[in-house]
Protein backbone atom coordinates (compact mmCIF):
# COMPACT_ATOMS: atom_id res chain seq x y z
CA UNK A 1 0.00 0.00 0.00
CA UNK A 2 1.43 3.50 -0.90
CA UNK A 3 0.81 6.91 -1.18
CA UNK A 4 -1.19 7.07 -4.67
CA UNK A 5 -3.06 9.34 -5.72
CA UNK A 6 -3.32 9.58 -9.53
CA UNK A 7 -6.71 11.08 -11.00
CA UNK A 8 -10.15 13.13 -9.41
CA UNK A 9 -12.77 12.95 -11.59
CA UNK A 10 -15.78 15.60 -10.91
CA UNK A 11 -19.29 14.61 -12.03
CA UNK A 12 -20.62 16.93 -14.56
CA UNK A 13 -23.65 17.69 -16.24
CA UNK A 14 -22.21 18.31 -19.91
CA UNK A 15 -18.93 17.09 -20.56
CA UNK A 16 -18.04 19.47 -23.52
CA UNK A 17 -19.85 22.66 -21.44
CA UNK A 18 -17.52 21.87 -18.18
CA UNK A 19 -14.40 21.43 -20.49
CA UNK A 20 -15.10 24.66 -22.09
CA UNK A 21 -15.30 26.29 -18.48
CA UNK A 22 -11.73 24.69 -17.09
CA UNK A 23 -9.87 25.46 -20.51
CA UNK A 24 -11.36 29.55 -20.09
CA UNK A 25 -10.11 29.19 -16.51
CA UNK A 26 -6.38 27.99 -17.77
CA UNK A 27 -6.67 23.95 -18.07
CA UNK A 28 -5.73 22.44 -20.90
CA UNK A 29 -7.93 19.76 -22.58
CA UNK A 30 -5.22 17.04 -23.32
CA UNK A 31 -7.86 13.86 -24.09
CA UNK A 32 -10.92 14.86 -25.24
CA UNK A 33 -12.97 11.47 -25.73
CA UNK A 34 -16.59 12.92 -25.78
CA UNK A 35 -17.51 10.85 -22.70
CA UNK A 36 -14.81 12.06 -20.68
CA UNK A 37 -11.87 14.55 -21.07
CA UNK A 38 -8.83 14.45 -18.85
CA UNK A 39 -6.79 17.49 -17.83
CA UNK A 40 -3.32 17.95 -16.59
CA UNK A 41 -2.71 20.11 -13.14
CA UNK A 42 0.00 20.86 -11.24
CA UNK A 43 -1.05 17.86 -9.03
CA UNK A 44 -3.62 14.84 -9.54
CA UNK A 45 -4.79 15.35 -13.17
CA UNK A 46 -8.69 16.16 -13.38
CA UNK A 47 -11.39 14.07 -15.18
CA UNK A 48 -14.31 15.07 -16.41
CA UNK A 49 -16.77 12.09 -16.48
CA UNK A 50 -21.42 12.85 -16.84
CA UNK A 51 -22.84 13.05 -13.43
CA UNK A 52 -25.16 10.00 -14.22
CA UNK A 53 -22.46 7.91 -15.64
CA UNK A 54 -19.78 8.40 -12.81
CA UNK A 55 -22.74 7.48 -10.43
CA UNK A 56 -23.11 4.24 -12.44
CA UNK A 57 -20.15 3.74 -12.57
CA UNK A 58 -19.66 3.25 -8.58
CA UNK A 59 -22.91 1.60 -8.38
CA UNK A 60 -24.76 4.00 -6.24
CA UNK A 61 -27.65 6.51 -6.40
CA UNK A 62 -26.76 10.00 -8.06
CA UNK A 63 -28.21 12.01 -5.16
CA UNK A 64 -26.40 14.54 -3.65
CA UNK A 65 -27.38 18.42 -3.12
CA UNK A 66 -25.60 21.29 -0.69
CA UNK A 67 -22.16 20.76 0.81
CA UNK A 68 -20.21 17.49 -0.25
CA UNK A 69 -17.52 17.07 1.68
CA UNK A 70 -14.41 18.26 -0.83
CA UNK A 71 -12.30 21.27 -1.77
CA UNK A 72 -10.25 21.40 -4.27
CA UNK A 73 -7.59 24.21 -3.61
CA UNK A 74 -5.28 26.50 -5.53
CA UNK A 75 -2.39 28.26 -4.05
CA UNK A 76 -1.26 31.54 -5.39
CA UNK A 77 1.83 33.74 -4.99
CA UNK A 78 -0.30 36.41 -3.65
CA UNK A 79 -3.79 38.12 -2.24
CA UNK A 80 -3.72 40.34 -5.22
CA UNK A 81 -3.43 37.29 -7.65
CA UNK A 82 -6.34 35.26 -5.18
CA UNK A 83 -8.32 38.65 -6.26
CA UNK A 84 -7.22 38.50 -9.62
CA UNK A 85 -8.17 34.71 -10.48
CA UNK A 86 -11.14 34.73 -8.28
CA UNK A 87 -12.87 37.83 -11.03
CA UNK A 88 -11.53 35.39 -13.65
CA UNK A 89 -13.36 32.53 -12.68
CA UNK A 90 -16.60 33.94 -11.89
CA UNK A 91 -15.95 36.38 -15.19
CA UNK A 92 -15.51 32.65 -17.12
CA UNK A 93 -19.39 31.02 -15.70
CA UNK A 94 -18.55 29.92 -11.78
CA UNK A 95 -20.58 30.53 -8.73
CA UNK A 96 -18.70 33.62 -6.11
CA UNK A 97 -19.03 31.07 -2.94
CA UNK A 98 -17.43 33.35 -0.58
CA UNK A 99 -15.56 36.12 -1.86
CA UNK A 100 -11.55 36.41 -1.20
CA UNK A 101 -11.27 37.69 2.75
CA UNK A 102 -8.06 37.81 5.23
CA UNK A 103 -8.38 34.40 7.33
CA UNK A 104 -7.13 33.63 10.65
CA UNK A 105 -4.13 30.90 9.57
CA UNK A 106 -2.85 34.31 7.95
CA UNK A 107 -3.99 33.88 4.68
CA UNK A 108 -6.00 34.86 1.79
CA UNK A 109 -8.49 33.45 0.77
CA UNK A 110 -12.10 32.79 -0.91
CA UNK A 111 -14.00 30.02 -2.60
CA UNK A 112 -15.94 29.88 -6.07
CA UNK A 113 -17.89 26.67 -7.33
CA UNK A 114 -17.51 25.49 -10.54
CA UNK A 115 -21.05 25.40 -13.37
CA UNK A 116 -21.31 21.55 -11.87
CA UNK A 117 -20.68 23.12 -8.25
CA UNK A 118 -17.68 21.31 -7.53
CA UNK A 119 -15.86 24.21 -4.48
CA UNK A 120 -12.38 25.50 -5.65
CA UNK A 121 -10.52 27.48 -2.90
CA UNK A 122 -8.37 30.27 -4.49
CA UNK A 123 -5.98 31.38 -1.64
CA UNK A 124 -2.66 33.17 -1.09
CA UNK A 125 -0.56 31.75 1.84
CA UNK A 126 2.10 33.57 3.22
CA UNK A 127 3.40 30.57 5.57
CA UNK A 128 6.32 28.52 4.46
CA UNK A 129 5.73 26.25 7.95
CA UNK A 130 3.40 23.09 6.05
CA UNK A 131 4.54 24.21 2.64
CA UNK A 132 5.55 25.40 -0.20
CA UNK A 133 5.64 25.65 -3.74
CA UNK A 134 8.10 23.81 -5.96
CA UNK A 135 9.97 25.20 -8.91
CA UNK A 136 7.99 22.92 -11.17
CA UNK A 137 4.88 24.77 -9.54
CA UNK A 138 3.78 22.29 -7.11
CA UNK A 139 2.98 22.14 -3.68
CA UNK A 140 4.93 20.30 -1.09
CA UNK A 141 4.29 19.22 2.21
CA UNK A 142 7.45 20.47 4.47
CA UNK A 143 8.58 17.51 6.45
CA UNK A 144 7.54 17.22 9.77
CA UNK A 145 7.93 19.55 12.43
CA UNK A 146 8.92 18.36 15.97
CA UNK A 147 6.73 20.28 18.55
CA UNK B 1 -4.41 31.17 -14.70
CA UNK B 2 -2.75 28.60 -14.77
CA UNK B 3 -3.47 24.19 -13.86
CA UNK B 4 -2.60 24.70 -10.34
CA UNK B 5 -4.65 22.11 -8.67
CA UNK B 6 -2.14 22.30 -5.32
CA UNK B 7 -4.35 20.56 -2.36
CA UNK B 8 -7.30 18.75 -1.85
CA UNK B 9 -9.40 18.74 1.29
CA UNK B 10 -11.95 16.21 2.53
CA UNK B 11 -14.66 17.22 4.80
CA UNK B 12 -14.32 14.27 7.49
CA UNK B 13 -16.36 13.14 10.82
CA UNK B 14 -13.51 12.77 12.97
CA UNK B 15 -10.19 14.35 11.97
CA UNK B 16 -8.16 11.78 14.41
CA UNK B 17 -9.79 8.71 13.01
CA UNK B 18 -9.74 9.50 9.74
CA UNK B 19 -6.24 10.26 9.89
CA UNK B 20 -5.51 7.01 11.57
CA UNK B 21 -7.67 5.50 8.93
CA UNK B 22 -5.44 6.73 6.01
CA UNK B 23 -2.40 5.94 7.94
CA UNK B 24 -3.14 2.53 8.07
CA UNK B 25 -3.93 2.38 4.26
CA UNK B 26 -0.52 3.74 3.67
CA UNK B 27 -0.45 7.43 4.11
CA UNK B 28 1.87 9.40 6.03
CA UNK B 29 0.52 11.84 8.46
CA UNK B 30 2.67 14.87 7.70
CA UNK B 31 1.39 17.46 9.24
CA UNK B 32 -1.14 16.73 12.34
CA UNK B 33 -2.38 20.10 13.87
CA UNK B 34 -5.20 18.70 15.27
CA UNK B 35 -8.37 20.40 13.64
CA UNK B 36 -6.53 19.24 10.51
CA UNK B 37 -3.97 16.66 8.77
CA UNK B 38 -1.87 16.68 6.14
CA UNK B 39 -0.83 13.80 4.21
CA UNK B 40 1.18 14.07 0.91
CA UNK B 41 0.64 11.64 -1.72
CA UNK B 42 2.10 11.07 -5.15
CA UNK B 43 -0.13 13.94 -6.58
CA UNK B 44 -1.67 16.43 -4.84
CA UNK B 45 -1.87 16.57 -1.80
CA UNK B 46 -4.55 15.73 0.88
CA UNK B 47 -6.04 17.71 3.90
CA UNK B 48 -8.63 15.97 6.72
CA UNK B 49 -10.74 18.94 8.40
CA UNK B 50 -13.92 18.94 10.28
CA UNK B 51 -16.95 18.35 7.71
CA UNK B 52 -18.82 21.09 9.80
CA UNK B 53 -15.79 23.33 9.96
CA UNK B 54 -14.96 23.02 6.13
CA UNK B 55 -18.66 23.45 5.19
CA UNK B 56 -18.42 26.47 7.63
CA UNK B 57 -15.31 27.92 5.70
CA UNK B 58 -17.05 27.46 2.69
CA UNK B 59 -20.55 29.28 3.62
CA UNK B 60 -22.47 26.47 2.65
CA UNK B 61 -24.84 24.15 4.16
CA UNK B 62 -23.68 20.82 5.57
CA UNK B 63 -25.82 18.61 3.65
CA UNK B 64 -24.93 16.15 1.15
CA UNK B 65 -25.63 12.55 1.46
CA UNK B 66 -25.67 10.14 -1.55
CA UNK B 67 -22.88 10.24 -4.85
CA UNK B 68 -21.59 13.62 -4.28
CA UNK B 69 -19.93 14.09 -7.76
CA UNK B 70 -16.12 12.84 -6.97
CA UNK B 71 -13.99 10.03 -7.06
CA UNK B 72 -10.04 10.30 -6.36
CA UNK B 73 -8.22 7.06 -8.09
CA UNK B 74 -5.19 5.56 -7.47
CA UNK B 75 -3.93 3.68 -10.09
CA UNK B 76 -2.02 0.13 -9.48
CA UNK B 77 0.57 -2.14 -11.73
CA UNK B 78 -1.74 -5.24 -12.09
CA UNK B 79 -5.33 -6.72 -11.42
CA UNK B 80 -3.93 -8.23 -8.80
CA UNK B 81 -2.54 -5.42 -6.68
CA UNK B 82 -5.89 -3.89 -7.57
CA UNK B 83 -7.82 -6.86 -5.17
CA UNK B 84 -5.30 -6.75 -2.67
CA UNK B 85 -5.04 -3.03 -1.72
CA UNK B 86 -9.32 -3.26 -2.38
CA UNK B 87 -9.24 -6.05 0.77
CA UNK B 88 -6.88 -4.35 2.92
CA UNK B 89 -8.82 -0.86 2.65
CA UNK B 90 -11.78 -3.11 3.35
CA UNK B 91 -9.97 -4.63 5.96
CA UNK B 92 -8.73 -0.92 7.21
CA UNK B 93 -12.17 -0.10 7.72
CA UNK B 94 -13.26 1.55 3.72
CA UNK B 95 -16.59 0.06 2.82
CA UNK B 96 -16.79 -2.08 -0.19
CA UNK B 97 -18.80 -0.03 -2.65
CA UNK B 98 -17.84 -2.00 -5.93
CA UNK B 99 -15.99 -5.27 -6.00
CA UNK B 100 -13.32 -5.08 -8.63
CA UNK B 101 -14.12 -6.51 -12.17
CA UNK B 102 -13.12 -6.02 -15.75
CA UNK B 103 -14.01 -2.93 -17.51
CA UNK B 104 -14.82 -2.20 -20.81
CA UNK B 105 -12.31 0.30 -21.06
CA UNK B 106 -9.67 -2.70 -20.72
CA UNK B 107 -8.64 -2.35 -17.39
CA UNK B 108 -9.90 -3.78 -13.92
CA UNK B 109 -11.17 -1.53 -10.98
CA UNK B 110 -13.25 -1.74 -7.79
CA UNK B 111 -14.49 1.41 -5.76
CA UNK B 112 -14.26 2.02 -2.15
CA UNK B 113 -15.44 5.03 0.39
CA UNK B 114 -13.43 5.73 3.05
CA UNK B 115 -15.28 5.80 7.14
CA UNK B 116 -16.75 9.41 5.80
CA UNK B 117 -17.73 7.99 1.99
CA UNK B 118 -15.03 9.89 -0.04
CA UNK B 119 -15.13 7.37 -3.10
CA UNK B 120 -11.52 6.11 -4.03
CA UNK B 121 -11.53 4.07 -7.58
CA UNK B 122 -8.52 1.26 -7.23
CA UNK B 123 -7.52 0.68 -10.59
CA UNK B 124 -5.34 -1.13 -13.10
CA UNK B 125 -4.49 0.69 -16.81
CA UNK B 126 -3.18 -2.01 -19.15
CA UNK B 127 -3.27 0.81 -21.44
CA UNK B 128 -0.39 3.87 -21.97
CA UNK B 129 -2.22 5.38 -24.67
CA UNK B 130 -4.01 8.16 -22.37
CA UNK B 131 -1.72 8.21 -19.30
CA UNK B 132 1.39 5.98 -17.86
CA UNK B 133 2.87 5.94 -14.49
CA UNK B 134 6.73 7.65 -14.06
CA UNK B 135 9.53 6.76 -12.94
CA UNK B 136 8.12 8.81 -9.53
CA UNK B 137 5.14 6.66 -9.38
CA UNK B 138 2.81 10.27 -10.45
CA UNK B 139 0.51 9.63 -13.05
CA UNK B 140 1.52 11.74 -16.39
CA UNK B 141 -1.15 12.28 -18.91
CA UNK B 142 0.56 11.16 -22.67
CA UNK B 143 0.15 14.18 -25.54
CA UNK B 144 -2.51 14.89 -26.96
CA UNK B 145 -3.01 12.12 -30.06
CA UNK B 146 -4.35 13.99 -33.34
CA UNK B 147 -7.03 11.45 -34.17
Amino acid sequence: MDQRLDLITLGVRDVAAAAAFYESVGFERRHDLGTIVFLPTTGTALALYGWEALAADTGLPALGEGFRGVTLAMNLDSAADVDRTFADWVAAGATAVRAPEAKEWGGHSGYVADPDGHLWEIAHNPSRALMRIDEHGRLRLTPPVTR
